[in-house]
């Protein structure tokens, strides 16, 4: 097997090289991951029923390392995380956020914004971009996992927000910004096509 | 080769089936393409250095299908997309905005809100989580193909904003808030290690 990968290696390299040799747009290296990358992306939807299943403690461990693994402005980390995973914690959240879609799941990863570790003046509000970055790595990490989630917006929302920070006892310097809901999926679901390429302009508007 | 991934699959379905027999947590299905995703999530990190070599067009639209697949609040999917190539466009933009690492990209992707598309009274902010959402999305689809991305902000910065519309052409009803620059990397760069322990908190805060 490891002569075989090296081989194809070995082959791929030339092919790539020979495809270098001319001034017209190189392919980029499309290998088995990046193929297992991008059907992540594409293939990820909302995912609202779950059967009883548990998480491993592991699986949510990483799922909440990739969302700590998001880019953010400044690299302030402005973030916290709160993993929940007891049905009665999950229930409370359900009984103030209608649409988070908890009675069946199997853990939240309550995903805040730290208003003392955020950006001056109107960067500040870059902790919003980060924390939605992050709740997007812990929608993919989920669903490489065969996880269902759905992001469920808690921020900015008035009669959301205040009801979740009661439950969770979560201070006034912190702010949440989306309650992700995971477990396993009750049924497969398909992706949206979300594809319109009359969304996309080239070189200018 | 076929008959040997059927046999592994196999093996792997009755281990997994053997390990759900009790009431632990079960193990999550974490396969090569579940380590291929998390793995292109732990190592993507800000790439500002870019070789000479271009991005071919296909590889381009893919990335861009990647940040559309992102999720939207109520599906509004309130986003447009410019995709820039051109060297005199790149370097336009860079004039307007300082930090953007354009003078050797390869191309940009503006990822915009459109504001005729967002919700209505304060659900119409979420347009930057779901264009934050889709501006991760791109830079994970990049570095799957081995390109370096780096996400730079626009949107609320009145310092750069209108320099950006006015360069590109963006009407008064659309938004950017990212310029995500692209290119082949100069040199390979190390993710930062922004896992900590103390910024989760379990069940409550």
């Amino acid at each position: 097997m490891n002569l075989f990968k090296t081989l194809a290696a070995v082959f791929a390299g030339i092919s790539l090289l020979a495809s270098c040799s001319d001034s017209k747009p190189s392919p980029e290296a499309a290998s088995d991951n990046t193929q297992a990358v991008i059907n992540n992306i594409m293939t990820r939807t909302s995912v609202r029923q779950f059967t009883s299943q548990t998480i491993g403690k592991d699986t949510l461990e990483t799922i909440v390392k990739a969302g700590m693994a998001a880019p953010t402005a400044v690299n302030a980390q402005p973030w916290a995380f709160i993993v929940v995973t007891e049905r009665e914690m999950l229930d409370s959240i359900a009984n103030v956020h209608p649409w988070s879609n908890l009675k069946t799941a199997a853990a939240a990863i309550v995903v805040c914004g730290d208003m003392e570790k955020k950006l001056e003046g109107m960067a500040g509000d870059y902790w919003i971009q980060d924390c939605s970055a992050a709740s997007e790595n812990i929608l993919l990490a989920a669903h490489a996992y065969g996880l269902g989630a759905v992001w469920c917006g808690v921020y900015p929302n008035p009669e959301i927000l205040p009801g979740v920070k009661r439950v969770l006892g979560i201070p006034s310097t912190i702010t949440p910004l989306s309650v992700i809901t995971l477990g396993h999926p009750a049924q497969s679901s398909e992706p949206k096509d979300k594809w319109k390429p009359e969304n996309v302009h080239y070189q200018r508007w």
